[in-house]
């Protein structure tokens, strides 16, 4: 594709005046009125969530192999930005756009996005940034009392102490996930006076060696957020050593399981000692949004004298709000939390929060240098696995002055209606299956045509009162065929869903339904964005239905093959 | 310190408000056009270039401990940012700020990041990101022909391939140079048939007894960024295994004794046998930016049979202009290259970039999960350590459209004027001592009164005109001595430059100056503002030799005392 852009001669007073604030302000309103227009387009179009451009069409036009020469204007980029990019971007902020973590977002957050890209602040040092270094510690220390509510005196006198660090701010929950496995590593493996220096400096097989282990692990449910298996590999533990512990039907941790497998992992002793490193809670588990019982798991951590970390990235926002506070009990005795900025409190990406129980934990992983972050410094870049860091918190900050608590109790509570609503209607209809209890705005379905329904009930019923294994047997096969059919019919739903465009779930596969252990293709609906009233999800449900109905014709026949042949 | 702001009930019609793009601009505009203000007004400001406020005071400001709970009105909050944030944030774009690599960036950058904002993309996944994954595809394929310049045909088959993955944008050059290594990591314990799974599925205490190594080192200078450590320590690799080799006078890394190191390591049999996972090199190191001879350190590794990376991340985008191209010739031998888009390519914070070679290097790091990047998407997050991504990419993209590699020319050939032009004032001042040959826009220098400099050059020709050990260790005290006074000198007169405040350099220690292995304490200035032009750098120079000759009147005494002492 040729670009016909205009490209104008490089010339050095050209280019000073870029970098400088124009005197009047008018150049920047014209562009910023430009703007405007173009993004209030973007929201305003009616059509596709996706644009209708196919992705083969989309790779020819962004497939410039040379370096752009000469500049070119301002106004001729942005209009190629306007034409080529936010016309064919998604528009995760429509209320039709139900399907993923990413929402709308408040219009106030571009207003702040501009005040930090022209602060340009370097959060790792405070001579890169001064007050938002303060406002970083304000916002983490917020955030530790929201969760481990310790006492007035321990965040009067830690708010700004520059000698420790509550927490992080880092550039998503994977980040946030990983500083606090990373901190759990080294708690494991810690310096042993002059014998040992300790994991960090020593590396991980000299650690196992000098403690007496083989491997160290990581036990999460299968709900963990792939995050952790990536940390596993990225801190050199492994990704085999990151052992799931299925769940139960409401997506949440097998208790007796982990205590087993604890167990398990204890009696084991000479060459083949286990050292549990982490267990880790999800608070709102990606898919489903479900929360595991806290309160358990930090006790067996406790008791298993091993770090307790919990994955509230998706839900721990709702920590603000007291109607939600019970869900979350026993967060309080975790090590450490993490927290995404860009999801619960409808920050813009990206932005994550790790925050640690104990105030010296953050010191097993400080670090300083000669030319950057000094011994002896204030510099917030001692703590943190990134260098180079935005003043990214300044939004979460400003979000919770202009929201208030007050105001996210109402957002949660409208995303809380919007979930229950949606599930109502989806119940009502007949031609589909809810299969999740919503704990936090995520609600798990999947098509599943009337006849088909009742059939499978009728078959579950008799599965119940089935005699002896060998029926059970049978049952579970007839059940197990059927799903299969139903597998395929929501993969070419979803595929068409897609094609429609008028609106967005995704899709994901589940093994911890009704139907276990077999692995059951779900929708996936995310209710967070206030603007999805009743009459959109009608208007989904309603689609889905048509749709869905329009696919089933042809996978009509067989199913009656299949009942045939299992009746 | 109480707050006065005035509280707003909640009220879910308001909420509802904030997150609709106003339908007439009005409201935003009038924002717009508030902001624009207070960002105007922040830098035409005369004073500090870090505000007057103590720390202490700042504590006060930035110590509430509760979350706010009533929504604030966004006009209150902004006048907030604008008295206690941007008042107090650090004047980073002033022509002033010569001290970091932290500059001013281009105006235009603001609009970027309001319509990163405005789209929210999250890079992870296409079904978040749809033109933006094209962008990135491209910007990627740019910087990757920067450096290994392939064949037209190769970035034609990949530039939108989404089988591979030329490279990663990452949240900053830690997380690139971390990436990297990860690689290198891999790749040095790789999967084997059905023996051995890799290292990222075992572990690394596996890897290493499965391949027969007792450990695995990086090799780098002593002037590696504290990220290369940094990354030792988060892949387990341990900090201690970041093996330190000196540099020359050039502070270029001793290719001697990089070769003797290496013999060493290799030679090295049974239970001592090491991994040389990596060699680092380095283009335009943090303090002095200077490059290494990266075709020695290719043809080394080649050698070795090692990994090659190189950390361009403050260097790299000198690669756009062909006057600079001498200084990296052996990059396109290197395996991985890193390169930050808010150092050079004047971005805002912040967003690092990791290139490599070969095109199948990141599916040793791929990975997927069922509810996000499925195992056969075109999702770019199935290659990255980063889970959420922001739209960062398009802040690169834009500018190297908007200035061109013409214009980087200009920028680099002024900001290349500025370094030899406040070399040359502070050589012909007298009482400076400049330390580096600056390559890439960075100046390391002293305070040191004419008369201390005839003296310690006295002295050093004393020394080199030696007759034994003994006179020569003579002279190497007195000069160690004096060098002592010195660092103190400086360290005070930064402390003084600090409380001046009327333009900023930074401070480090070098142990690679014409005075090793004494450490030396030395200002270091980074020359890229296009706006810090002659009559500025003059300005600079005469106030640090005024404040620095009046703290050395209390210096003299101590002078004369170990004068004395010493002849």
């Amino acid at each position: 594709m040729t670009k016909s852009l205009k490209e104008v001669k490089a010339n050095l007073d050209y280019l000073k005046k870029l970098f400088i604030m124009p005197d009047s302000p008018d150049k920047f309103i014209e562009f910023g009125h430009e703007l405007l227009e173009m993004i209030h387009g973007f929201f305003q179009e009616k059509g596709g969530i996706h644009s209708s451009i196919t992705l083969l069409e989309l790779s020819k036009i962004f497939d410039q192999i040379a370096i752009p020469h000469s500049p070119q204007l301002i106004k001729d980029v942005l209009s190629e930005i306007k034409t080529n990019i936010i016309g064919h971007s998604v528009k995760v902020g429509s209320p039709y756009y139900i399907g993923h973590m990413t929402s709308a977002v408040p219009y106030f957050m571009i207003l702040i996005e501009m005040i930090i890209a022209a602060l340009n602040q370097n959060q790792v040092k405070i001579e890169t940034a001064k007050a938002s270094s303060f406002v970083e510690r304000e916002l983490v220390a917020w955030l530790h009392a929201l969760i481990f509510n310790k006492r007035e005196l321990f965040y009067k006198k830690n708010i700004q102490n520059h000698r420790v660090c509550l927490g992080n701010v880092t550039s998503d929950g994977t980040l946030a996930n990983m500083t606090a496995l990373l901190v759990a590593r080294e708690k494991a493996f810690p310096p042993d006076k002059d014998d040992f220096p300790g994991l960090r400096i020593a590396g991980i097989d000299q650690a196992l060696r000098y403690y007496g282990y083989s491997r160290g692990v990581i036990l999460v449910s299968s709900r963990g957020h792939y995050s952790i298996k990536k940390s596993a590999n990225v801190l050199g533990i492994g990704e085999e050593n990151v052992l799931s512990i299925s769940v139960d039907n409401n997506n949440k941790i097998d208790l007796k399981k982990l205590k087993r497998r604890i167990k398990r992992l204890q009696d084991k002793t000479g060459h083949k000692r286990t050292k549990i490193i982490a267990i880790v809670g999800i608070a709102g588990t990606t898919e489903t949004g479900n929360v595991d019982n806290l309160v358990a798991l930090g006790d067996i951590s406790k008791e298993a004298g091993t770090f307790f970390h919990v994955d509230a990235c998706w839900g721990g926002s709702a920590l603000l709000v007291d109607e939600y506070r019970s869900l979350f009990t026993g967060i309080e005795k975790a090590d450490s939390v993490t927290i995404d900025a860009h999801k619960l409190l409808y920050c813009p990406m990206t932005m994550g929060l790790v925050l640690f129980r104990n105030e010296k934990d953050l010191n097993y992983i400080r670090h300083s240098s000669n030319y950057v972050i000094r011994r002896n410094s204030v510099d917030t870049g001692r703590f943190t696995i990134e260098g180079s860091r935005p003043f990214a918190c300044l939004k979460p900050w400003a979000s919770l002055k202009i929201i208030g608590r007050e105001g996210y109790r109402l957002l949660f509570k409208e995303a809380n209606q919007s979930t229950n609503y949606f599930k109502k209607i989806l119940d009502n209809c007949g031609n589909f299956e809810t299969l999740n209890k919503p704990e936090l705005f995520i609600l798990i379905y999947r098509f599943l045509p009337y006849v088909v329904k009742k059939q499978i009930r009728t078959w579950k019923q008799e599965l119940s009162l089935a005699q002896n294994d060998h029926q059970k047997k049978e049952f579970l096969h007839k059940l197990k065929k059927l799903n299969h059919l139903v597998n395929s019919l929501n993969i070419k739903l979803h595929k068409a869903l897609r094609r429609d465009d008028s609106s967005f779930v995704s899709r994901t596969l589940l093994e911890s339904t009704s139907y276990r252990p077999q692995k059951v293709i779900v929708l996936r609906a995310v209710l967070i964005n206030p603007l999805t009233d009743k009459s959109i999800l009608n208007e989904i449900m309603m689609t889905q239905n048509r749709i869905g109905m329009k696919i089933w014709q042809s996978f009509e026949p067989a199913y009656l093959r299949i009942l045939k042949e299992l009746t």
